[in-house]
């Protein structure tokens, strides 16, 4: 792993500049997986499974790469700014009003926007321990106060979340994942409904549902159609299989949507990350495939895990979290990360998110998942 | 011209919901010029000219459609984070030490980030009048106050910013554009030095470069070494030709570049950006071609200026402004846009300029000129 900044060198000689808030200093820049060819350059591995930022392992559509070749004598033009084809196919698709939608360079700008629209430096933004890195980094951008409330069972506590939000009154924002990164849990509806319902209609819950397409029963449209300060995040990174190209949604209230356009930057979304996202809507087939291969799979490392006494948390989409609890001293979840990478396999270790005996995979594809198993296997039994 | 948002609509339904700052909902939207594909949508016109974003008329280089199309295969993966084939690219073009970069989502995601990192709500933000629109939106971003400092000749009043820096000790950001957008202005580096050298170290200086590449003597890389207070940003959406890929970039001290970094999105760059932009950098022929185009249809645009006696800012860019002072009271430059329009060419009033009797016109190919000129020939005499 990167070795993680020490708060020493956070100390930044910007003096006499200061920045707008000293929470800035304290952020720790998002450790990313570690990209191929990073590792193929530090060191000499060139043979490179990686399975550390649940990307899709088939690909995306080709009608993508058809999209984007059309767009290919056209990239000295800006993008349309308001993403008309992209919003129209969107609301086809989630049967919601374009005037609901904002699109994001990725969902990442959409938790930024979220929070410099609706959270100032008094607020209080609520979140579950496990949660998405992003939520406390936005949260600290603004200058704001984050309340991480304890997991149960490594998925939301939705009883504690409510307490918390009732406990600060300051609360603005709840941000909520479903399913869960990085431990995969899910909401039932149900009870998600019962917490909007319980929560003041003056704070904002964002669901993100990044991992949606892999467990299409999470899926909870519907709460917008009863919720103004519902707001729901999506993502073409994940099962899409467009991490390249950065494009996310955001599903509200007319009037949420009016003000993230405001502050969204006018070409946040580029003309071929336009161009693919339509594409890409439009073969629903390719997800259908996705989500198979992702089952079988899964099914699979679920197997070889077991039978390498290995525990994981039962997962609803493309990644699953594995215990490195093993009788040797030497042998930790970033002693096997590590030994998994000079063997060229990228996994990602979650000791950013409070989880140091815990490493999260994703999943593969078959040729893939062998190479991670056989080289897990031969690490823990020092073959 | 779109209808510019009343105040009336801008009064948003968000209650209970509260905008993070009031002056968010005082933000009206960034006007883009119109999309080619908006104006054949809207008015069925098909054989359009768009001479209204600054883009290259002549495109990119044929070598960042072949580094895109390598990418295709690759879609799923997410770009590399810290962009570091870009970034040593650009260190080897610009001399200047990799630390000291930061890539951004188009240089708009620079000024963006470098307002959140530097300003907040009491601060003060110092900028030109005709300046480019997104400096004074960035600060009100942040809630905080922009002073407009009255131009000098259409271009930057040094001295009196100077002044306005000195009226408010809480400024902590100035603005300045070299060439400016969109009047066109360009500024000496004697009297830039100068400036520089006279404001408190504890105030950054952005110095927008975004035209550079069409006045390369305009080029203040040198301030760099002497100053650590100034941030050069630039982009490869003007004379690069890219703006449909949304790359940009900023050259600072380390220490302001390792806050920014710390700010920006980690995946803010996509990966066809990142390959795209690498190609670009390194065909400097089509830079050399982009600018002699240029220069040789800028002279042309000035005579036929001349001869339809409108006139005009002598400009240092890809654009340039001219002024509708026509003795028939029906004819205003809106109206002129307007007509324009309606005969497929696209040009950008300046109403939210605060220039109400210009328009400006990107500098196309001769083919492009030639339509523009004709058409507006024709308007002007009715016939």
């Amino acid at each position: 792993m990167q070795p993680t900044k020490s708060t020493e060198s956070t100390k930044l000689a910007l003096s006499p500049l200061t920045p707008a808030y000293d929470s800035i200093l304290e952020l720790t820049p998002y450790q990313t997986g570690k990209p191929v060819e990073e590792l193929s350059r530090e060191y000499g591995v060139f043979d490179v499974v990686k399975l550390a930022s649940n990307e899709n392992p088939i690909g995306c559509s080709p009608q993508v790469t058809l999209a984007i070749t059309e767009q290919l004598g056209r990239l000295a033009r800006y993008p349309d700014g308001n993403g008309h084809y992209l919003k129209q196919a969107l609301s086809d698709f989630t049967d919601i009003n374009i005037e609901c939608i904002t699109l994001g360079n990725g969902s990442n700008d959409l938790l930024d926007i979220l929070a410099r629209a609706f959270v100032s430096a008094d607020d209080v933004v609520v979140y579950s321990q496990y949660c998405f890195i992003v939520y406390p980094m936005v949260t600290r951008m603004q200058g704001a106060t984050g309340v991480e409330v304890p997991a149960h069972r490594f998925g939301h506590n939705l009883d504690a979340m409510r307490q918390a939000v009732d406990d600060n009154p300051n609360t603005k924002m709840v941000f909520i994942a479903n399913p869960n990164n990085p431990t995969g849990t899910q909401l039932q509806h149900k009870e998600l409904h019962k917490f909007v319902a319980s929560i003041p209609s003056s704070v904002l819950v964002v669901l993100d549902e990044a991992y949606i397409e892999y467990s299409p029963e999470s899926n909870n449209r519907a709460l917008l159609d009863e919720f103004n300060n519902v707001v729901i995040v999506r993502t073409f990174s994940k099962a899409y299989g467009l991490a390249g190209l950065r494009i996310g949604y955001a599903l509200s209230s007319t009037a949420v949507a009016e003000l993230l356009n405001r502050i969204r930057q006018p070409f946040n979304v580029s003309r071929v990350g336009l161009a693919g996202a339509v594409a890409a809507l439009g073969d629903q087939d390719f997800i259908e495939k996705t989500r198979n291969t992702n089952q079988e799979q899964m099914h699979w490392l679920e197997k070889q895990f077991d039978a390498l006494g290995l525990a994981f948390i039962k997962s609803h989409a493309n990644f699953i979290i594995v215990e490195i609890q093993v009788e040797m001293e030497d042998i930790t979840a970033i002693s096997i990360y590590q030994a998994l990478l000079e063997q060229g396999v990228i996994v990602r270790p979650l000791v950013g998110y409070g989880l140091p005996n815990w490493l999260r995979i994703t999943v593969g594809i078959a040729e893939d998942n062998l190479r991670l198993i056989d080289t897990l296997r031969s690490i823990l039994t020092n073959d």
